[in-house]
């Protein structure tokens, strides 16, 4: 009885964290044999697998070294299934799984990932393999997965972006100016990362973040302008949360953001409006203005929150224990309707998650303060606590795959 | 006999620790009062004063207080001093030093703010003002100061950059195809800080930076191109360091960078090579190639290096201790030519550091290796230790002003 685990789509600051979570699980349930594929299901197609060494992974305290160490160790893919059973990637896929012995499969990854393990799934019930089976376990800094109260990496991301716009407003603010800085936050769908922006407002005397605009909430430029001007007469210099999705009603923001390119899903690569807004505004209100992108730094920082780090082991672990008996399911988070945090965890099928997206609820966007409100009290304890990071020579150290592989 | 003490220029993450080492020096030689002036000298002309209250200061440990929060936290300017001394701004200046009954009067800031303090020197010997002592403290993230062996401001900014480009490695690496990440660092005629990012592949395994491009070394594109390609040969994905104010000889990048916007000391303000760069090595050699701009977060991080604050601090408490009886002088730091680092103080005069760039040595550039192990033996020493945070609710909180004046 073996395990093979493979890390998919765009990397978190937790995805090892899930990975430990599946190897400590598969020690503790006496599994033979654990592998990793490299990068993702490429590495099942071809035949690019690791396996753990037990012993180190005990005995050098892997798995805390792994919960520090952000984005995906094993590699990833961007690579889609194809429509069609009868592509001999399927077969490559099983074989691959045969030769090795494998009784479970764990896919760590994003809403396009768990098209993956649907597939996997679908594929086996019509070709009758039911020694197998097939678990996904979900992952995403966007929060945009169905199902669940909020997604691994999440946590983490808004972490960094809270503690980077604080520690941003200490600089916004030093001269005597009017001053408007756009923060360009990732999601493309959902703006649930811009939004968890307004968390640094947190019982601050003055706000981080004055202003938010997300690609569920369309507005007008003249609307931007005005609630822009109306914002500079309480304060002078402005931060302005953008996620990267965000696109003005009559689209004049379009052209020149979006750069016509798309990835392998089809998904279009955007990034730039921040910069765009900035230097519409400049021109338009004459004031001082410009776009701080956090680009990809923001869903791999090593400022890694502890619940976030925690609750991806613990899906990983439950991946594992789920995938000892039953196959097409994933493990998500659910949160009690408590007046202290607390998380419980149930199993779905991928069809509700693959190719879906989980955007901020229409009652939250009535206003700025129920949105900050609203937002603040759901982030705040998944942002809660921090892993702690090796320094060597004044510079983070991460652990390696060689440090437990054989 | 009275202090008071300014902040000016670009902010650093240690502009507060030369604050502190001011204040604690006024306290412990028994200066009745310590001033602080909002806005650097604007403070000073516009009345805009606060003092410090001693015993809060002393009581709630706003010394380490100041030594985590980054960015000036009185406030800064890009005020130029007119050439005409018969300008009403002089008068003014000096008006507001003796109805404050100031005998030292601390300006931090850079090679700008130098230009501040010479001037007014100039001004109280034209004058024959000789109760008044006006001295500079140095700091900025580009160590492009004359006369000191590095400044107070880089050491952090270092860290933070070399840290996060580790912690990019760590993403940039994770698809199986070949990529170009540029990293867009700060600098504008002097390559320090782009530099520096080659210190993060000191004793790794593999190299987290791969090549590196600064103003002091124009490249034509084609230069460029074939180094690129050079190093894709032995590594998939490629992380090179850009300083904002690289330009190729041809000038083909300059067109579409510069904004053609100027600061008020003439500056052209520079940013978005690393983008430019992207998209024409995308164009060029059919690989995904993206660009990271480290933006203003680089220069106010608080990933505060230890090394950095101290002396950042020690050079405030110099400046009062020169400022005594001495006036015209900036106390800087210089290395011992010893195994170990050491630092020890001198004073110079404002002339040799004003409107002066201090440039990486020529015999640094002969070729990569050399110019990777020079900055990397400069630079570690100085990043060496982290200043601890205080995190709430998951998120740093700062000391505020109003947490130590009266």
């Amino acid at each position: 009885m073996n395990i093979i685990v493979a890390q998919s789509g765009g990397p978190t600051s937790v995805i090892n964290s899930s990975l430990a979570g599946v190897i400590s699980a598969g020690i503790e349930n006496d599994f033979d044999k654990i592998y990793l594929s490299l990068h993702g299901i490429e590495g099942i197609i071809n035949d690019e697998i690791k396996e753990v060494d037990k012993e180190k992974y005990k005995n050098n305290n892997i798995k805390d070294k792994l919960m520090a160490r952000p984005s995906s160790i094993l590699g990833s893919c961007r690579f889609k299934l194809p429509e069609s059973f009868d592509d001999e990637v399927f077969e490559k896929i099983f074989k691959t799984l045969k030769a090795y012995e494998i009784s479970t499969f764990v896919y760590i990854g994003g809403n396009d990932s768990m098209d993956t393990v649907m597939k996997l799934n679908v594929y086996m019930k019509e070709n009758n393999i039911t020694d197998i089976n097939i678990i996904g376990c979900p992952k995403t800094i966007d929060n945009d997965l169905m199902e669940m109260d909020h997604s691994p990496g999440f946590g983490s991301a808004a972490k960094y972006i809270a503690s980077t716009l604080r520690t941003l407003r200490t600089d916004v603010d030093i001269y005597d100016l009017k001053s408007v800085t756009f923060v360009e936050i990732m999601g493309r769908h959902a703006g649930w990362l811009a939004t968890s922006a307004l968390s640094a407002n947190y019982k601050m005397d003055k706000e981080v973040v004055n202003l938010v605009y997300l690609p569920e909430d369309q507005k007008s430029l003249d609307q931007v302008f005005d609630e822009i001007e109306d914002a500079l007469k309480y304060e002078n210099n402005l931060i302005v949360a953008v996620a990267e999705g965000f696109r003005d009603k009559e689209n004049r923001l379009d052209e020149e953001t979006f750069t016509n390119k798309n990835d392998a899903f089809g998904h279009k690569i955007v990034s730039g409006v921040a910069s765009r807004l900035a230097d519409i505004v400049r021109n338009k209100l004459k004031i001082k203005s410009r776009a701080v992108e956090l680009s990809i730094v923001q869903r791999t920082s090593n400022l890694i929150s502890k619940t976030d780090a925690s609750e991806a082991y613990n899906l990983g672990y439950k991946a594992i224990e789920i995938g000892m008996d039953k196959t097409n399911l994933i493990p998500v988070l659910k949160r009690k309707d408590t007046a202290s945090y607390e998380v419980y965890y149930e199993a779905v099928s991928p069809e509700k998650i693959a190719n879906k997206e989980m955007k901020i609820p229409k009652d939250w966007l009535v206003d700025k303060k129920t949105l900050e409100e609203k937002i603040t009290s759901y982030t705040l304890p998944l942002i809660t606590g921090s892993i702690e990071q090796s320094y060597e020579n004044g510079m983070p150290v991460f652990v390696k795959l060689d440090d437990f592989i054989l």
